[in-house]
C-alpha cells in the first residue's frame, strides 16, 4: 500500500468469539502526526494517552484492540494503555512516546494486557506491507466488512500514497459506536501542517455522519505522513492534492461506516439548501438523520415528508412551514409545505426503495447549506442492541 | 365527574379503522382557558387557530378529531379548522369564539370535514357527564389505553374536581408523539391566574417525558375552569390545593403516555442530582433518557451503565468521569466512575427485570438536580413506525 508502511492483524484472545482482535501499524521511520478526538468529557485512556503523544508532533507505531473500550477504567486502565504502549515499543525497539494506542469494544471492564503482552511478538513478525486489510479486521466489532481506501496521487514525475482504514458501525460492543481511523501516506508533511487539513476532512466526513447520535468515548482519527515517497507537501500542487485525497479517502470511508451501520438496510443523505445560514442549515440536517421517527420510516420504505417537516421544524433553525420544499432524489414530493399528490408520491416511493439516495429540503430563505449522511433504523437495531452483553 | 362539564366520543369515520375518532367537550357555562401548545415551528391549524381563540381567556367547548392532524395542510387546512369549530359553535349555540378544536394523525391530508359535519348532531346528543371515557377513547391513536385522572379537595365546606384527560403514544397516525390533554375544574379562576399555574405543572409533568425526542406539531394542554363548585381560586387555601391537584394528575397522565409509549415495556425515571446546576442536570438527564443505545439496553435488560455514562459525557454538561456514582433504584452500580462488580451487576439486573424504576446518575459536583420518564426502545417501536402508512 503505503511505502513504507506494514501492518498486521491477529487474534489475541480479547473476543470471546475468536476473531482477529489485535492490530500494528509500524512506520520505516518515524512520521509526522496529526489527529482528532472524540469531544465526549468521558474519554477512553487511550485517547487521554495519544492526546499526550500526539503533542510531540511524532508517531511510529499505532497498536489496537477491540473487544474491550479500555474505558471506565479508572487509574489501572491508565496504566494499561500505558503497558500496551511499552510492549509494543519494546518488541519494535522504539521509543514509547512514538506509540499510539486505541481500544474499541466493552466499556468498564480491565483490559486483558497479559493477552496482548503473549500475542505481540507473532504479532511483530507477521508485520508486512499487505498486512492492512488483516489489521482493518483486528479493530473490527460489530462491523460486517473491512474499511480500506487508498489514493494515489503524482508531483514532479513522483507518486504518493494515501491509505486510510477505518471501522465503525452504530454502538460497538457492546457500549457506543466507536469510530476508528487510521490514515497512512508516504507524502512528508509536518504535523502542525497536517492537523488543519485533517481537520477539513474530518469535517467534510466523520463529523456529517450519525447512525444512533451517540458519541463514543473513544473515537479516534489518527494520520501519519513518513516521507518516504520523496515528495514533500511544500512542493508546488502537493498540498492540493493531498488534501483531495484525505477528503475523498475519509468521506469514502464515512459512507462505508453508515452504510455498514447497525441494522442498516440503505445509506441516505440528508441536503438542506436556502437556510438562513449554513448553521441553521446544519441543524435541520442533523436533526432530520437522526431522527427515529424519520429514521423507521426509511426502514419501511415511507415517504413520510410529514416526519422530515417536523423534524424541520423542533430543530431550533428558522424556517417557515409554507415555503419549504422536500424532494427524493429529484422527485418533488412537497411544495411550499404542501404535498405534490398521489404521482409524486408514487415516484418517491420507487426512489426509497433504493439502497442508496438523498433528500433535500429547501427553506427558500437563504444560501445555508449543509448535509449528513445517515442510515435507516430497523428491528435489526434494536435486537444487535438490546441484547449484546447476554 | 366534574360539575358543569359534558362529554362525548364517537366514530365518525376518519379513521380507516372504524374506531372512535371524534370528540366533545363543553362547559354549562363560558370557562376561563389556560393554554400551552408544541414549541415546534411546524404548527397544524388548530394549534394556530387555539392560539388566536385563547387570548379571549374564555373557552366552552372543545372539539377533537383523530386520525387527521390537518398540520401541512396549508390555507385549506385553516379554513377546515374554522368550519369543524363553527360545526361545533352552531350545533351547540355557543359563539363560535368560545370553540377550541385540536386534531392529531396523519400529517398532509385534507381533513374529511364533511365526516365531522355528518356525524356532529348524533355527538352533540350523546354529551353527557359520564362521556369523558368515550371522549378518551375518541382522541387515541396509537394509544392502547385511555387516559383519563381525577382529583377532588375542598375548601371550606365545599369540593372541587379537576379531571383531566391524555393521549400520547410516541409517535402517531403516522407521524409523531403528539401529546393532547384536556382538563377541566369546576373551581372559579380568571385566565391569567390559570395560565402559571398550568405552566408549573406542565413543566413537571409532560415537559420531563420523552418516548423517542420528536415533538409534535399539534402538541395541546387546555385547561378549562369554570367555576361551578362555587369555590374561587382566591379563597384561601384553594391555590395550593388546585395546583396539588393539577400537577399530580399532569404528572400522573404524563407517565401513563410513558407507560404506554409505542412498543414499550418500561418506565423508567431517569434522575441526575449533584450537578454543577440545575440546567446541566437537566442537559444530561435529557440525553441519557433519549439515548438509543440506553434504550435499547433497556430493553435488553441490560444494566449496561457504560451507555449511561458516555450519554451524559456527551451531553454538554460538565462532569468528572471519576466521581460518578450511579444506581439502579438503591443498587450502586458505579462508583466513583468505576464498576461495583458481579454482585452489584446481578442485584442492578434484578432490578431491570422489573416493569418500573429508576435510574440515578450522581455527579457528585453541586446541587443541581433533574429528571425525566422515559420508555424502553424495542422491536415493536421500530414495527410500528416503519410500516404506518401501508
Amino acid at each position: 500500500m503505503c511505502q513504507g508502511f506494514k501492518a498486521a492483524g491477529m487474534a489475541a484472545g480479547i473476543k470471546k468469539n475468536g476473531n482477529k482482535d489485535l492490530g500494528l501499524i509500524v512506520s520505516e521511520v518515524p512520521a509526522a502526526v496529526a489527529a482528532v478526538f472524540t469531544k465526549n468529557k468521558v474519554q477512553a485512556a487511550p485517547v487521554l494517552l495519544d492526546k499526550e503523544r500526539c503533542k510531540t508532533g511524532k508517531c511510529q507505531a499505532i497498536i489496537v484492540n477491540s473487544g474491550n473500550a479500555n474505558c471506565c477504567t479508572g487509574p489501572q486502565g491508565m496504566a494499561d494503555a500505558i503497558e500496551m504502549s511499552r510492549l509494543a515499543a519494546a518488541g519494535l525497539s522504539l521509543s514509547e512516546n512514538l506509540v499510539c494506542v486505541a481500544s474499541t469494544g466493552v466499556i468498564g471492564q480491565a483490559l486483558p494486557v497479559a493477552k496482548i503482552e503473549s500475542a505481540f511478538p507473532e504479532l511483530a513478525r507477521s508485520l508486512s506491507e499487505d498486512g492492512f486489510s488483516d489489521f482493518a479486521e483486528a479493530i473490527m466489532t460489530t462491523d460486517t466488512k473491512p474499511k480500506i481506501v487508498s489514493r494515489k496521487a503524482a508531483v514532479s514525475g513522483k507518486t504518493f500514497t494515501v491509505t486510510g482504514i477505518a471501522k465503525g458501525a452504530g454502538m460497538i460492543c457492546p457500549d457506543m459506536a466507536t469510530m476508528l481511523c487510521f490514515v497512512c501516506t508516504d507524502i512528508a508533511a509536518d504535523s502542525a501542517a497536517l492537523q488543519p487539513m485533517l481537520q477539513k476532512a474530518v469535517d467534510l466526513s466523520f463529523n456529517r455522519i450519525t447512525i444512533d447520535g451517540d458519541t463514543s468515548t473513544n473515537d479516534t482519527v489518527l494520520v501519519l505522513a513518513n516521507g518516504i515517497s520523496g515528495i514533500s507537501m511544500n512542493q508546488s500542487g502537493a498540498q492540493e492534492k493531498f488534501q483531495k485525497c484525505l477528503d475523498e479517502i475519509l468521506v469514502e470511508l464515512a459512507k462505508m461506516v453508515v452504510r455498514d451501520g447497525e441494522g442498516a438496510t440503505k445509506l441516505v443523505e440528508v441536503i438542506v439548501r436556502g437556510a438562513v445560514s449554513a448553521s441553521d442549515a446544519k441543524k435541520i440536517a442533523y436533526t432530520v438523520a437522526n431522527s427515529n421517527l424519520f429514521k423507521t420510516a426509511l426502514f419501511g420504505e415511507d415517504a413520510n415528508w410529514g416526519r422530515i417537516l417536523a423534524a424541520a421544524g423542533r430543530s431550533g433553525a428558522s424556517l417557515d412551514p409554507q415555503k419549504v420544499d422536500i424532494f427524493f432524489n429529484d422527485i418533488r414530493m412537497v411544495k411550499d409545505g404542501l404535498w405534490c399528490g398521489a404521482e409524486a408520491e408514487k415516484n418517491a416511493t420507487r426512489v426509497l426503495k433504493t439502497p442508496e439516495f438523498n433528500i433535500t429540503v429547501d427553506l427558500k430563505l437563504g444560501a445555508g447549506e449543509a448535509s449528513y449522511w445517515t442510515c435507516d433504523f430497523s428491528i435489526d437495531y434494536v435486537k444487535i442492541n438490546a441484547d449484546y452483553r447476554s
